[in-house]
Formats: C-alpha cells, structure tokens, sequence
C-alpha cells in the first residue's frame, strides 16, 4: 500500500517515534511505500512530500518535534482547500492517510474520512484533554518537564523563604498542573477546570510557611480567580483598575507577595514542555499508537483513529473522538487537595 | 484511627511517595494516628514502630527507597510469627494495616487478612508482574533508567562497530526489557516468556551491522536460549562444557562476539534501576495508591489491594490479585519484533 | 576550635555542600564545634545561630539551597548593625568566621575583618563574575540547566520553523549565555558585556532559517542593543513609544519576528536556573572550597578567601577579589561568533 | 587549507563537538575544506575518508561516540603502515592533521610531526590522566554518569541495609573514582594510586553502618589491595585459592559482605560512563578546543596539542604532553579521606 502521513498542530514530543513506528511496520512489515507531508495539511494541500523509507527514520525515535515540520493550515478554512486535499492524494496514489494531531487536524481527517478518503488518526495533544484515550503521548515528557523544575523550585524557595508560583501549560484542562503538582508536592495547584478562591490560595500559602517550609504554586495558563480578576490592593494597575502583568502566574504571584509579606516569584515554563526527547513513557506509547495505525489501515478501517484504554490500543470513531475535552474531574481534583497548605 | 504501615521485598521508587500520602490523607483527612513499623514485616513481629506525623513526611516524596527501611522476613516462616504479628498490632491499638509489597508481603497480607486483621494492601513489584493492575510503581522508572543507558550505549556501539548487550531486571517477566528495549530503539529484545534463538539473535545483529549501525540487545535477566545453554565454540568452559560468564548479559555478549566476528561488551544494569528519585508517572501512581488505601481502610473494606485499571484506582481481592504473574503476552512481544535487527 | 558559618545572597546549588564539608572537615578532622547562621548576616546580627553536627550535614550534599537559609541583610546598612554582629560572635564564642556569598556577603566579610574578625570568605556567584576565582560553584548547574532546556528547544523551533529566544541569567556578566549558548548550540549570543545590533541578530536569524533550521537567541537578562531601545514598527508601543514587554527576551522575540516575518517566542528560563540539585563539577568544587576554608582557618589565616586557579584551591585577599567584576573578555566572544547565524 | 581529522582510541562524550567547531571554524572562518578519516588512523592509512561539510555537522554537537567512527589502529605497528599514511595524505592533499585522540593516537601524531607532517593534536581521555592537560573532554560526563548513580544507590543501600560497591572507570588513575565518590558523597573511595587497606575498608563501613546509613564504596576498576589479593575466608576459590569474582567491583561486595556480616551488591558501570550526550563543562571544552586546533594550524604551529590551563586554552609540545600519566596526588586522596566512613 501507499500510505501518507502528516504530523499537524503544536509539536509534542512523540511526534517522531509514531513517524518511526509507522514507517518500520508499514516497510518492514506490509511492504508498504510511505509518503511524508510537510508541515501538515499544508504539504498535503501543497503535494509537498518527501518519500520515508527506513534510512529516513533511523536515530529520529529519541529526538522531539517532528521531522516532518507541522503548521496550523486547516484546508476546510481555504478556498478550495479539500480539493487541492484530494487532488493532491489522488496525483501522488495515496491509499490511505495517517493524520497526527490534535481535535483541529482529526477535524478534517474527520471530514476528509467522510468524504471517501481512508483515514487512521492518531491522537496528539500534549494538555491530555482528549476524551476517547486514556493517555496521550507528549503529556508524560511535559509532566517530567514541570516536575523537575518543581523539585529546583522547592530548595530555592525554602533558602529564601519566598513563594514560587510555576505557571504550566494547559488552556482548558489542568492535567499538566495536577499531575506535575502531584509528583512535585506543590502547596496548591489551580487549574481551569475549577475557578480559585484567591484567599483560600493566600491561606495555603502562609500555613505551608508556618510549617517551616515555603509553598510552591503549581497554576495551569488557563485558570481563573473564581471571583473576578486578580486585583493588587496597591502598585500599577491597567485602566481598568486591574492587575495585568503577563500571563497567571506572575499576577498570582505579585497577588500573594502582597497579601502574605514575603516575596514572591513567577516561573513561566513555557516552550521547555514541549520540546525535548520523549519521556519512556511517551516513547512506548507513541510507538504503539503508530503500530496500531498501520495494522488498522491494513485491517481496511477508516474514520477511526488509535487510542490508549488500560494497556490496550483500541479503535474508536473520529467523529466522537474529537466531540469534547477531557477536563479534570472534581474527584480527581478533590484527591489533590489534601497535599494543599 | 490507629493505621499500620510497612514495606516489604525489594525497595522501588514510589515507596515514600506512599507512605507520605497516606500520612497526609489520614492525619489531615481525617484525623488519623499512623504507626510506621520498620523493615517490612520483621518490624511488625519486634513491634519496632514509629510515630508518623505530617512532619515525618516532608520532603520525602521525591526520594526512592523507603524510609520505613525493608526486609524479606516472612512471619509464617517464622516459629510463632503470626502470634507476634497479631500480638504486636493488639498492643499497639493498630485498627487497620496498610502493607506495601509485592507477592510476598501481600501473600502474608492475605493470611492476616483472613485471621481477621483490617488489611489494605498496596501493590509494589518493579518487574510490573502483577496480573491484577495495569502498572505498578516503580516500573516506569526502571524503565527510564534502562532506556536512558540505552540511549547513551547506541553512541558508543555506533563509533566502535560493536554489539552492545544490554541486561535488564526481569527474572520472570520482561516487562523492562520489552518497554525499555521499544523506548530505547533496540535491535533485540529478549525476555524470559519467550525463550530466544541464537542463530537468530546473530542475524539481528549482522542485519544491524549491515545496516551501518551498532546493534543493542536487550535482554532480562531472566531470559534463556529456547535450545539448551549458550555455549562458545572456543575458549574457556565450565566443567560441563558450557560457558558461565557471569550472567545471560556477558555470556551473550561472548557468544554474539564469536559469531559475529565484531567485538561485543555486556552492560548489567543491577541495583541502578530500583534506587534513585521516581519518575512522575510512578509519583503520582503511588501517591493516588496511598489516597486510595486509606480511602478503602475508611470504607471498612478488608481484605483487599488498591490496583490501577485505565486511569481509575480500584480495589481487588487480594487472594486473586498475587494468584498469578503477569506476564508478556506473546502479542505484546510479536508487536515489538517489527523492531528487531 | 569554634567556627561560625552563614551563607548571604542569592541561594545558589552547591551551598550545602560547602557546609557539610565545613562541618565533616572541622568536626571529625580537627575536633571543632561548628556553629550555623541563619538566614546570613541577619542571622549573626540576632544571633540566631544553630550547631551543626556531623547528623545535621547527611543528606545535604545533592540538596540544592541551603539548609541556613539566606537573606540579602547588610549589617553596616543597619543601625548598629555592626556592633551587634560583634556582640553575637563574643556571646557565641566564635573564634573564625566562614562566610559563603558573594560580592555583598563577602564586602562585609572584608570590613569585619579589617576589625578584627578573623574570616575566610567562599566565593559564591551564580553568574561567575568573580575575578580572582576561575569558576564560581552554581554556575555549571544554571549552564547545565540553560542547556538543557536549549536542547529541547531546537526540536520544537525546528518543527514549528520559529526563532526560540531564550533568556538567561546574568545582569552584568554574560557567562551563563556564553558557556550555555555554545554548549546547546544557539545561533547568536548576546551578553550584557558587548551591546548588540539588532540588524546583525535578525540576520542572523535569516541565515539560520536559510539553511533549514530554525534559529535559538541565547540572551543574558542584561543584555542590550547597541543603539537605543528595541523598536517595533508596529503594534503597542509604551507611554514613549517602545515596546516594553516584560524583559529583554520577550521583547528581542517580538522583533524578531517582526522582521523575519516568521514567528517567535521566548522562554525566560528565571529561578530554575539557581534550584536544584548542583552538578558533579561544582559538588566536587563546593566540597573542596570548604575543605580548603577550614584549613585556612587552622592555618591561621584571616582576611582571605578560598579560589579556584586551575585545579587547585588556592587564598587570595578578599579585599582584592571582589573588587572588581570578571566579565566576558573580547576574544571569548569573539570565539564564539564563528558559530553565530 | 585542506585539514584532515579523525578520532582514534575509546570514543568519549564530546568528540562530535570538537569535530564540529573544527569545521564551523576552518569552513566559515576560513574558508578551509575539511576531511574526515573514518576509524581513526586506520582510515587515514586506507584512504577512506569523507568530506566534511556544514551541513555534515549540524545537530552533532550534543551527540555522543563520534561520526567518524574509531579504532585502536596504530599504523607503527602495522607493516608499511607509516607509508601508507604519508601516501594517503599527499593524495588528497591534506596540508595539516587534527587527530583526537589518547596516548596512542598522539603517540602516532608525535611521530608523524617529526616526520614533516604538519599536526596539531587534540587530548582525549576520558581517564583525564593526561598531565599536560587541567581537564579533559568526556571526564565530566562520566563523573555526572557515576554521580547519578551513586545518588540512587544510596536509597537502595539505606532502605536494605546493605553496603552498595560502585566500579568505575580508571585503569591506572582514579580521577572518575575520586571526583564521583566526592560528588556522590561515597564513604569510602578507592584508586589504583593507593592501594588499599581490606581491614581499613570494612571498617568505613561498619562505621557508616553505625551511623544509621548505609556505605557505599567507589572503586576504580585498576584498584588494588595493598597486601596481596582479596581473599573470601569462606567460599569458592580458584585453583590459587584466591576468589576471582569478575573485577575489583565484585570481589570487594563479596568480602565486605563476608566481614561486616551484612549484604552487599555490586554494580560495574562499564560503558554507560563513556556513551551518551556530553555535559555541558565537556562541550564548552571540547567546542575550545576545536576552535583552537583550527587556530593553531592557521598559525603555522605543528608537533602541538591543544591543553587546558585555568580558562586558558593553551599549546603544549606533544612529545611532552604524552611524556607521563597524570595520576591522583597523595594530597588529592588525603583531602578526600576525611569524607570516609
């Protein structure tokens, strides 16, 4: 068979070890001649291809990003997108497609799939907010990523008697901030999911400093103050009267210096989470994820993509796949909130 | 209430991690004494306990080991060992016991379980041979420790031309050796429940070889030729005419290097695996574990072990869950040989 | 004899190491009574002193901080700030004082010694701007973390085809951008030492992005543009119309991909860089700084500091080495260009 | 100029760095063509060789081993072999050598050099036994390598009680040994300079024992008892009656095991130590030391190597650089012996 395969949307670390695993089984396995797109459903769009074969894929499976280049291009936002799609595959004998990414690119492996084309998603967000697998790959290596920073964080902190607000990924799911949180031993951790209370916030601050120890503040980009915006008493404000300074984390953590005494200071993670050799983890998962895809395509599925249930790679429809975000739940959530203070 | 807890067996990243939870949910959640016996069992049979409070706690989470310290003392071994066990916890007020280990301890867990003992047993194996949860603690940094040799050996293997052997813990189950050998691109992976063929472990290698890479073996401690004993044509041999060199690692090493014709060393890993900081996935594992013991020891349940099925915490029977090893299956191991040579 | 010891400023990874080597070298190789400070000048001031014995240094070496505590008090900006601190060390009966910090700590460590405190300073500067030492420890573990996380950059930048600005430590010296930009193979380096032109940066970044790479700024906090402040043409411009976008790292971004037309993002990496567990190199130069103070102090020596020329510890007068700042010379940067674009 | 390089010996982390600078600087700088010889002189006899472009060095330099591959051939111990060297460089018009390597390699490039052969040497050990040298490449990277371990065994070794022997690299000298025993925190170190006291050992570990902790011995794989052979006083021997128990390692967990009466196990790092991405003192090193190769060559010099000295990279004479091993001074050893027990 002749089989595409394209990697869009944020990178995520995996991206290569799916690459690899797909071409390895699909070569190796099946005889098969894969066919690389560039930088997603641009080079699909675009024809621009690149052909991977097993010397192409030797030494990628520890290396993050992607070799193939990713982009944001959604071809159903460009006039005649979907045409040049398919113009595009048919020209180049596509038998199948193996899209990676997130809900924007298995939205129009979706759309594609119902248009006839034979297509394998295999699923990629490094948040986890994905609801039909239990994991996605790329989350494990930006937990580790946080965590680590985390256990640096703490020593600092204690020699300085200060507070350490670490601002991590997460826009609408918290699960990079529970987990890192969890594994790092934060003092509180505040995600999307579940707007905070900023006294109770000040509140676990101050008892985790009366315990002898200083608190770190694990906060999801994305979460909010349950009760307005976060407001200094004094200092700088925007015109409306409110406290801007970057993203959360540094308002957070000018908020808590003024309201417990002590210093306080922000640490935006940023691009370091997603970047970087994937964790085993995500190794074997992303592996296993690419393998499945294959023997799926081979199987003659379409409008499905791979997923992670227990220890088993399952199939499950596309169209529900992408249907809603997995948030963090308030059980899970709850659990958490006995390491608070 | 007055909660026991021990670590038993062989020590594993994630034990703290445990013991802190617990101590956390109990005396914060709900007001609970927790009593630490020391060394596993032998401590429970002395009544050599300690007091665990939340400052006993701190700062623990991200140190491997147990700070309780272990032992592989089984009291049903011992002349009046159960009498002293029961003894022991009636003297000490201990209303419910939270032992963390693996078949062994779990095994004695069961016995005072059914003598009327309040049990909740946590599950603790780094070889993840459990059948009854999808992982246990530990595993994912063994695994980490493993790959990350891996990755460091391909370099070395690739600028001298050699075969690098690479033995792995797994006298059962191969479990690290499948995962670490997967995340870390070996040429070979060999486990115990599939005994392997020499002449085609050689091919792998020559194939690597031709190929223009070094090749990696992975290989169990566990694992065994499916033919008979390794044996060298030449060179030095026991008193059977086999060749011992210490264990499968090296002697595979040897016989790879007679073969092949190309040089080939042995790494064994050993104690570098179970020691040193947990991995985040195995901090958080083992944290919820500990949640989820003193969750069911409040719910009356008895009897029992907290296991990970998907992303949930469940209990099972803790009769069936040390009734059988998990092992490999052999579709787990036919996916990864797509891999191999 | 009875020996006090303090650490002032920011904390930095390698401090409990100094200490532990303090106390195993004083208490066991001389028999001395060692004496800790809190929180560093502001401790000796109040007097708020702890012993340290050989149990209250085990575990401490791989622990970044400093198990003292650390503050940024001046004794001679105090109101009798000085006749307290040499009240405190009378009551206390300190015969030799060890001051571990930096040009702060230790210029107040040259006055008491003038008046006839006997001192031996360790050196301590993150960002290795101590002229009379080779290296300062802590700098090797904020290089190792700034690498590291230019490392996972690269993959993230090459897959998204986006400049990745990086800002690190270093407000006057630019030896963490230097040696961390050369060890992760950034495209430009820029140090507070050599003003930039921001022409020369973006064309850099052009050349970088010609070749099929993407390129990593590696920028210390001081750094500056050669001429005047960094201007957008476009967008939001402050009250005097330049852009102000937190510090020189996000605003270089924003240039940047101002003038490439592709897009950029940066990461200010911030207090992960002082955290943490210190590397090999500068656990084994902390050890031996300590080691050497002691014998300093037994040798009777006063006024002085230990320092690192070459591989061996050596004293030189305290009132020379911190006066004046070691900063990157011109043929270093120079070196360094070859790899620029 | 047309330089040609290779790499000879045991590969080391930070090998494709200096390749790298030697290209970035000889092309880009000065417009030079650079030669890669694979394996060592055993390419440069054969012809085999390899132009090295830009693009041949991209994303190298944080890659362990070496591209260019290596081998222990010594063309003065191969018949005709200086012949064939001098005939391969003048047909490919190679006007200067840069050949990396340890006292074989340079050996050869010392007598090359007085044979008109313009060479100018780069020091390889990872021993860092060379005396014309501070420091050598890779040294820092294995030193991290054992460190880590060591910080993991010391949980495995405390929560079982039992004595954890760690063999490292040093045949002749215990540079690895002493600076990862420092640096971990090991209570005994043993180097080949200083034959050991069996008594002596064993007792550092019953003291640690004592203190609550469990030792851990650091053994250099050239270690040696002072009196004789390590000798069980129970056990199987061989036919000498001496126990050959594998290497040092090994053999010293038997007997302090035997004579302390508690468990011990050994680990042999073997090749983790010299595979893998290099630190960042070891790719700042490495990186200076390519630049000033190139930098030597232009200026005409030949019969030198390039040599740390403080933050200098300065040039030695090679036939004294290799003149005698650097081997750890009895001072050295002493100031680490305070640390024992």
């Amino acid at each position: 068979m002749r089989i595409g395969i394209l990697t869009g949307g944020g990178d995520c670390p995996g991206l290569n070890a799916v690459i690899r695993a797909v071409v390895r089984k699909g070569v190796t396995g099946h005889g098969d001649e894969v066919v690389g797109f560039r930088d997603g459903w641009r080079g699909v769009m675009d024809g621009d291809s690149v052909p991977l074969e097993l010397a192409s894929v030797r030494g990628i499976l520890p290396r993050g990003g992607t070799v193939l280049g990713t982009s944001r291009t959604n071809p159903y936002a460009v006039d005649g997108g979907p045409e040049r799609v398919l113009a595009s595959l048919e020209r180049l004998g596509i038998e199948a497609l193996i899209p990676i990414g997130g809900e924007d690119t298995l939205g129009v492996a979706t759309r594609l799939g119902e248009a006839g084309v034979r297509v394998v998603g295999v699923p990629k967000t490094i948040d986890n907010d994905l609801d039909a697998t239990d994991y996605t790959f790329g989350f494990d290596t930006a937990v580790g990523v946080a965590m680590e920073a985390i256990d640096r964080l703490h020593t600092t902190g204690d020699s300085h008697h200060r507070t350490l607000v670490v601002e991590v990924m997460g826009r609408h799911a918290g699960w990079i901030a529970l987990h890192a949180g969890m594994a790092g031993g934060a003092s509180v951790v505040l995600v999307p999911e579940h707007p905070f209370d900023v006294d109770a916030v000040v509140e676990h601050c101050r008892h985790r400093f009366a315990s002898g120890f200083s608190p770190i503040v694990v906060v999801s980009e994305g979460a909010k103050p349950a009760n307005g915006d976060l407001v200094l008493s004094t200092g700088a404000k925007d015109a409306f009267g409110h406290v801007r300074l970057g993203g959360i984390g540094p308002a957070l953590a000018a908020l808590i210096e003024e309201r417990t005494g002590r210093e306080a200071r922000a640490v935006v993670l940023g691009h370091i989470q997603r970047g970087g050799t994937p964790s085993p983890f995500d190794r074997v998962l992303a592996t296993r994820f690419g393998l499945a895809a294959v023997a799926a395509v081979h199987d003659g599925a379409t409008g499905i993509m791979v997923a992670l249930r227990g220890t088993d790679i399952v199939r499950v429809r596309l169209s529900e796949a992408t249907a809603q975000l997995k948030l963090v739940p308030p059980e899970r959530y709850a659990e958490a909130e006995v390491f608070f203070g």
